[in-house]
C-alpha cells in the first residue's frame, strides 16, 4: 500500500474510534425531565432496548479501534484485522439502524399503531439522541469505507 | 479453496437466496383486519418504513445472489464479489435491526414512550412478519458466514 493511502487509512480509524466513543457518550448522557399536564415524563436512553444496545455497541467499536492499531501488519494479525473490522461494521449498522428506526417512531409517531411521537414533548433528549445517532453514522461511514478500501486493495489477486 | 468448502459455499450462498427471498415474500404478505371495540384495525407492513425497508433490502439481497455464481472466479471479478458481499451482509444487517426494532416494541410496546403493544390485537399480523424476521436472520447468518470464510481463506496472506 502506499504511504499516502495507509495515512488516509490511519486517520479515519481514529476518526471512526472518535466518532464510535463520542456515540456511546452522547446516547449515554440523553435524559431529560419534564411535564405535561402536571404529569412528570422522564425519557432516559435505558428506556429502549435499541438505544442500550446503540450505546454498548458504539463502546465496543470504540474500544476495538485500539486493535488494528496495535496487531502486527504481516499474516495472520492481519488476516484476523479485516475479519472482525467486517464483524465490527456489521454490528454498527445493527446499532445505527435499530436505534435509528425507534428515533423514526419517536420524531414521527405510527398513527396505524396508535404510536404517537415524543418528541414535541422531550425535545431535548431527542436533539441528543440525533446528535448520537449522527456520530455513530459517521463512524460507520469511517470504518466502512476503512473495511471495503482493505478488501478491494489486499485481496489477493490470485484467488480461485 | 478444497472441494467439500466449495460445494459447502455453494449451498450457503442457495440457503442464503432462499432465506432472503422468503423474507421478502412473508414480509409483502403480512397483513391483517380485525376489529377492536368495534373500531376496525387494518396491520399492513408498509404501514412501518423498517418493514418496507426490510422488503426491499432482502429483495435486492436475493437478486445480487445470482451474481457471485455468475461472476468470473478469478480477477477482479472475484474482488468485486467479495466487496459487493460485504456491502449486502451491511444491508442485511440493518434490515433485520431496524425490524426487528420495530417488531420489539409491537409486541412488548413501551411503557414510557407510552407506546401499545399491539400484537394481541394483531396476533395474525405479529407471527407472520416474526416469520419474516426469522427468514431474514437466517439469511443474514449464511450470508454472512459465507463472507467471513471467504476473507480469512483467501485474503492475501503476504499483504503488508
Amino acid at each position: 500500500m502506499a504511504k499516502t493511502p495507509r495515512a488516509c487509512i490511519l486517520v479515519l480509524r481514529l476518526l471512526s474510534m472518535a466518532a464510535a466513543v463520542s456515540a456511546a457518550v452522547v446516547m449515554a448522557t440523553s435524559h431529560q425531565t419534564t411535564s405535561f399536564f402536571n404529569i412528570a415524563i422522564k425519557a432516559e436512553f435505558y428506556h429502549s432496548p435499541s438505544f442500550t444496545f446503540f450505546l454498548a455497541a458504539n463502546a465496543v467499536a470504540g474500544v476495538y479501534s485500539l486493535f488494528p492499531l496495535l496487531a502486527p501488519r504481516a499474516g495472520l494479525g492481519s488476516r484476523w484485522v479485516v475479519v472482525l473490522d467486517v464483524v465490527v461494521a456489521m454490528l454498527l449498522t445493527a446499532a445505527v439502524a435499530a436505534a435509528g428506526a425507534i428515533s423514526e417512531v419517536g420524531k414521527k409517531g405510527n398513527e396505524h399503531a396508535g404510536w404517537l411521537p415524543i418528541c414535541g414533548q422531550v425535545s431535548k433528549y431527542c436533539h441528543h439522541v440525533m446528535g448520537a445517532l449522527i456520530c455513530g453514522f459517521v463512524g460507520l461511514l469511517c470504518h466502512t469505507t476503512v473495511v471495503l478500501h482493505t478488501i478491494s486493495t489486499e485481496l489477493d489477486p490470485l484467488l480461485p
